[in-house]
């Protein structure tokens, strides 16, 4: 993973921005966590008329070793590549999500199990084919580890340059909120009955199992440095989830607006914001997942998201879901009229 | 106002649009609210593929007596006009957010204190210019009420003949958060102050003065019969509440799915649920607003709504920001694979 260098926000166009807002046609405040975001838009974009270029949604799809014991998720691993051809031929909600809001998709292989064979809308960037199993070693080299952060890094560089400033993150892999849980309890260091939800399953005595298991991987992992960033990812991170580390942490570099989803992508975050906390200045929370645990990491982040549906579905679904109202932002900040020119009153003193 | 007949939802197809919903590509559930909604809709609709057909955007405007005294609102009752106007060009949050999302957008003069002139945009219904002042008498006849509600459910049948199956209602009128505060509190019999908020304003002074006033209207108006909802409206309401309940109630009998905006919207669907409850199963409660008793509000009407932003202007906005999570409910409903089509594994046993 090459060095890089996010700036941290600079606030000077915070006044005018706040100007341009308050000028509008409505009372103060009146368009709410709109007008927040409306304001930090610009500041991301260093611009009183941010714009939102070429949205993207990537994928990063990859297994679990863990998911060979199927002691914490009710679905077998084979799951993960056969959503993978579902988002292909366009079956998948974050397909329809993303064509309904003309976001552009694309699906990463960072490391599913299974050979896909030559699919052309299919992104190879697979470092394995699944992770280790985290109770017998770490998932992951730090070898890998950071080739999977540099993959995600070329990725998010590739659509850059093809224009995209704003790019909402998604992933698929089964038996991938074992290993968010295990690195939001390690970085975090919450207990971890608050990290661990049902994930994919319905059932609480899978939960009970689930949970059973990756206390036995913490106790199994105990010597990691937990001040560690790529030692906690390599240990307990999937594939994908370190390709989004890296994806997160290259688009802050280049001033990219990042749409944070649920859980997973979180704990993403999470380790990309311990590498360079500047990453969350970029960063807009679409969604609070129905994932136990997610709620939390948002407080943890002082997060206020946009959406609270529910929804605990992963594949980007809850980022291209808020991906409208973001844009609704940016368009009232560029398109409403202002008190003066429409010629309305204001408020009387 | 003619009788109408609103028909309960028949929930025989309950059944099969859950196991359709079950059987999409994802986790059990993992789409949270917008499965409910997809049901809500198959259900309204009576079918297991619900579609959203040219969807539109009423914005009903009128002014209010009180209005002139400067009591309850900082801002003069010209900006009622000056807004319609500004509707008219295109400059208003609601014009950005329906071009946004393609809702055609019919503004409705239903009592504005101003002579428009023949303005070809504007739907005139006017009904008055402006209520009468409701610390001296009703602010409106019995008669001007039923009118009114009339007029709203001719435009709705207007549009419904048009091919609108989806209808989201706004409203635009200086000092119309106390109507419907004093409508909130007659109707629900909560405390005033908890029915009265800021309205347009930003100064608790202003607010303390707007609670001594509505005060005062209560024990003014306090011999009107609190079972009655057209002398509740006649006494409290604005012309645009009128044919906002009006249009309601309309529109449910025709099966449209009405999108509920804020505070006032929801007033006025207090009344049309008086009048006739069925109303409520065709309703989708877009937003909480930020404006104090909306929240309390929609605890009475025991909804759940899709949106938390703070917002508080009005206009529909809030029911236009929620309009792409309605229409992502139902394109997941029609469009994503089921697990047989796609060839994936099921959660084990």
């Amino acid at each position: 993973m090459t060095e890089l260098h996010i700036a941290p926000l600079d606030h000077s166009l915070k006044g005018d921005l706040q100007q341009k807002i308050d000028l509008k046609t409505k009372p103060i405040g009146a368009l709410g966590n709109l007008e927040n975001l409306a304001l930090h838009l610009g500041l991301i974009q260093q611009t009183l008329n941010p714009s939102l270029n070429n949205p993207h949604i990537l994928v990063f799809a990859g297994d679990h070793g863990i998911a060979k014991e199927n002691l914490v998720n009710p679905y077998p691993q084979e799951v993960t590549y056969q959503m993978v051809m579902n988002f292909l031929s366009g079956g998948a909600a974050i397909n329809v999500f993303a064509k309904q809001h003309h976001l552009a998709l694309k699906i990463i292989d960072a490391g599913v199990n299974h050979d896909f064979g030559d699919l052309p809308n299919l992104i190879h960037a697979k470092i394995a084919k699944g992770t280790a199993n985290y109770l017998m070693e770490p998932a992951m080299t730090a070898r890998q580890c950071l080739d999977a952060m540099q993959k995600g890094a070329e990725l998010v560089e590739r659509v850059y340059q093809e224009g995209c400033n704003v790019v909402g993150f998604g992933e698929m892999g089964i038996s991938n909120t074992s290993s968010a849980a295990l690195i939001m309890h390690t970085v975090t260091g919450m207990p971890l009955e608050e990290c661990v939800g049902k994930g994919t399953g319905t059932n609480n005595d899978h939960q009970k199992i689930k949970l059973q298991t990756l206390s036995k991987a913490i106790r199994l992992q105990n010597h990691i440095d937990k001040k560690d960033p790529i030692q906690i990812l390599s240990t307990f991170g999937g594939f994908e989830i370190a390709q989004l580390s890296g994806a997160m942490l290259h688009a802050a570099s280049k001033g990219m607006v990042i749409l944070v989803d649920g859980f997973i992508t979180s704990a993403a975050l999470l380790i990309a914001k311990t590498i360079n906390a500047n990453v969350l200045s970029y960063c807009i929370f679409t969604h609070c997942s129905g994932e136990k645990g997610h709620a939390t990491m948002l407080e943890y982040f002082k997060a206020k998201p946009l959406l609270k549906l529910g929804m605990r579905l992963g594949e980007g679904s809850g980022a291209a879901l808020a991906y409208p109202i973001v844009a609704s932002a940016c368009a009232f900040l560029n398109e409403m009229a202002s008190f003066d020119t429409a010629g309305i009153s204001k408020e009387n003193e």
